[in-house]
């Protein structure tokens, strides 16, 4: 045995389930929580558990929030003419980060993908359509900007979505793929450059 | 605002704290977390919670510990005569890994800092002589290994401690420092190099 106590092992193990830790991280993580005061250990525990109580989705956009709607759908001052489709609830804090988006969102809760076997289904897309269908005292929807991810799985959502979306009457745009600010295009790989060759756009 | 709940803004900032975490780790766990079944999410909180609540030191040997003394002291199967000082617990994860110490621990607690504010009063160095010193019916320990880190404050604690212990007439080494295994000599800084060759061995 490596270690001195179950307590500890079993707290690095269930520390190395979670994504990006490994067992050396895992490990620097629980010998710090032992270190560290008996109050700062619980706040984190206790950070946990209320993630967990509190927090359900958000009826509207089908973000995380802890009520429904929620703080991006119920603030005025955003423009609910506007929807930017994510796949993930941290789709939309990187969006949100960019500061260059003041609509509202909806939350795919993934992308199709048959090998995950992800089907339409699974996806809040029948909620997407109800919210461009529109209801009575409802600012209308006029554009569907789809963000899902430039991957497989996100091109082909995007295309399925934007094909239910046409008889809707509805401006129907994705966000650009290209060469990413700051890299090299030596460094690009074909499929990007490419992209960025196609979406290319008229000096102004 | 870039989250949608401030209980999910609270836990990311928790798990910012931790080491070898940064926002972005702490983001993705988040997700993860809320994304995973309540039962796990509820497994890892009561992980960290029992660690704080079972785990106490060995009176022994200074280890983390459940009781006192630790599985490694009271294991008979472990040569009692040799003592394994280490600064810190994971030290003795490290050791025990090599699966080459067959012995007992001292766990110090820290190295000597006047930095860091850590003097040999911080330290179990008390303890660590009344251990060699001996009692009726106890093993007399017949050699003690110096196993702090090969950094400054590591190496002034092991010039201490062996200096505290030279008055005892106990054999007292120090760990090899030298080139690791596996890595190039090109690429090793000359500290280590230096004391390499410094500490050489004939072939046998």
């Amino acid at each position: 045995m490596s270690f001195s106590s179950k307590y500890l092992e079993r707290l690095i193990d269930e520390l190395a389930r979670l994504p990006s830790i490994g067992r050396k991280t895992a490990q620097r993580i629980a010998f710090h929580l032992l270190k560290t005061s008996r109050e700062d250990a619980m706040t984190l525990a206790e950070a946990i558990v209320a993630v967990k109580e509190k927090v359900g989705f958000c009826a509207e956009c089908g973000n995380y929030a802890e009520k429904s709607p929620c703080p991006l759908c119920a603030d005025d001052e955003r423009d609910a003419s506007i929807l930017c489709v994510v796949e993930q609830p941290v789709d939309v804090v990187a969006v949100e980060r960019t500061g260059a988006f003041r609509g509202r969102y909806h939350v795919l809760g993934g992308a199709l993908s048959p090998l995950d076997g992800t089907g339409p289904e699974d996806l809040r897309v029948k909620e997407l359509l109800a919210r461009v269908a529109g209801a009575a005292g409802r600012t209308p929807v006029r554009e569907v900007i789809l963000a899902t991810n430039p991957t497989v799985a996100g091109e082909s959502t995007a295309l399925y979505v934007s094909r239910l979306l046409a008889p809707h009457g509805v401006r129907v745009t994705r966000i650009a793929r290209g060469v990413p600010v700051g890299s090299d295009l030596e460094y690009s790989d074909q499929m990007t450059l490419a992209r960025a060759l196609e979406g290319r756009k008229d000096m102004d």
